[in-house]
């Protein structure tokens, strides 16, 4: 997906409330403000909205070595859904459809786009909520014929929800192989392999490195090997609006799995912010 | 005021609204935000938010001639506030507290800070709602020994309260004076001339141009007539944020008049976003 006008404002939100993370200085701030500006020019260039995330949320570990601002952020989150999880997991059971329901709900943990509180009231009502778009037959139809699924990771925090997807997805289809891929640096409060580890998922999956710094998998910034499984996997399920940017003209098997969360997707998905989707991309 | 880190965002989103007022062109809107970075390391030195939205509103007036790009929303406002004017005027009556809160509420008109469903639904509710900060007693203090009373408009629409506020001055201090300030060139909603002609003002105060190009009174700015006036009131009422932030440093006998609408103002003044304030200056 290209950049919109409307992405331009949010760069610097984002910025700033990332930047705000590790820093509470005025001078400090306004200081990460003018370098986004500075690179406005070449960010606008950039083919999706996720390559201009990558600068932006990298800017406190190059100008001040601080290496994962969300981290307690990310920690807090996976502590919360780990301790709703019990109470999940009955309710969803075996049902397929009601384990995706709740992992596209746990993709509303993005400080990205969302305040806390937003967050909060997003993940009380996950049992109410119906899919806008959800392409289950045709799912049900591949997995029954897939050997591989490569799961793309989006935030701490919805890894615990993720987990209780793949723990039905390997009740049903057990010959199915499931990789679950984090990325290689933290950016947001993405997940990356240690809350992956925080959030059981080595228990369920085995997890891989993107080696993408990117708050979405950009396929060209990825290690060779994480590109060999994206391509050989019979089914790929992406999680979340930012993987959903950068492979959203991607030609692979992914089924998108997301909340959207801002103007721009919805405008590119003729969709409504907040809409829950699953759906097949139809390309490859 | 000054300029707040969370100001800078605000600039680019400001102007992105500004501008699709005038053009939906992806390309148009992005050099527009690229003007806006391009000119940041100028703008953040500003002493505050105010000069800043200066340049940011002129610039579909600066790029593609575009004088007014509000016109067709204050128009409508306007005639929505005429609208309710009758029923509202019943409910004020003689009553000068009544009409402060009519006025303070009518400052939810602002595109800058606020989206249409947002505005109507503060105006839904005027009579429910309560000032955070009042200083009434001292205002109706100073009025009796007040000859040149200057009125300092915000935006198009909220100036049929205005309207009404100055018919109940006019009631209980005949012998004052009142002077209705308005923009000397259209920046995003506010008032210029012919909306406080719209808006009946002629029939009960003398409307001056203050030649400010700015959201809010920047008194180098102002010409020279304007400035004498200011400096010569008696008292001061000042309508809105955009007019705080320019004044509220300035030595006058100045009684603000506002709805706070963001972070920044009301952490500047330590009350929460939506707070009705109506206070005087503590400088001169």
């Amino acid at each position: 997906m290209r950049i919109y006008p409307e992405c331009i404002p949010c760069f610097f939100r984002q910025g700033l409330v990332t930047a705000s993370k590790a820093t509470d200085d005025r001078e400090k701030l306004i200081e990460v403000m003018l370098l986004i500006a500075e690179r406005l020019p070449e960010l606008v260039k950039l083919p999706t909205p996720t390559h201009a995330g990558k600068f932006i949320h990298s800017i406190p570990r190059r100008m001040w070595g601080i290496y994962d601002p969300y981290k307690q952020d990310k920690e807090r989150f996976i502590k919360m859904m780990l301790d709703m999880y019990p109470r999940i997991k009955v309710w969803v059971g075996d049902n397929l459809q009601r384990a995706l329901k709740v992992a596209a709900s746990g993709n509303a943990i993005d400080f990205a786009t969302l305040g806390e509180d937003r967050i909060m009231a997003e993940l009380q009502d996950i049992g109410e909520r119906e899919f806008k778009r959800m392409e289950y037959d045709r799912f049900v139809e591949e997995l029954k014929n897939s050997k591989m699924l490569l799961y793309l990771a989006d935030n701490a925090g919805e890894t615990v929800f993720d987990k209780l997807l793949i723990e039905v997805l390997k009740l049903h289809y057990p010959q199915i192989e499931i990789l679950y891929a984090v990325r290689g640096y933290p950016t947001i409060n993405d997940a990356v392999y240690e809350d992956a580890i925080a959030s059981g998922i080595d228990e369920v999956a085995k997890i891989i490195d993107s080696g993408c710094e990117a708050p979405g998998i950009i396929l060209e910034d990825c290690n060779e090997g994480f590109r060999k499984i994206f391509y050989s996997s019979d089914i790929i399920i992406s999680k979340g609006q930012g993987n959903f940017e950068a492979l959203s003209e991607v030609k692979a098997p992914i089924y998108f799995l997301l909340q959207i969360k801002c103007d721009p997707v919805a405008r590119y998905m003729g969709m409504e912010v907040g809409s829950l989707l699953f759906f097949r991309t139809s390309n490859g």
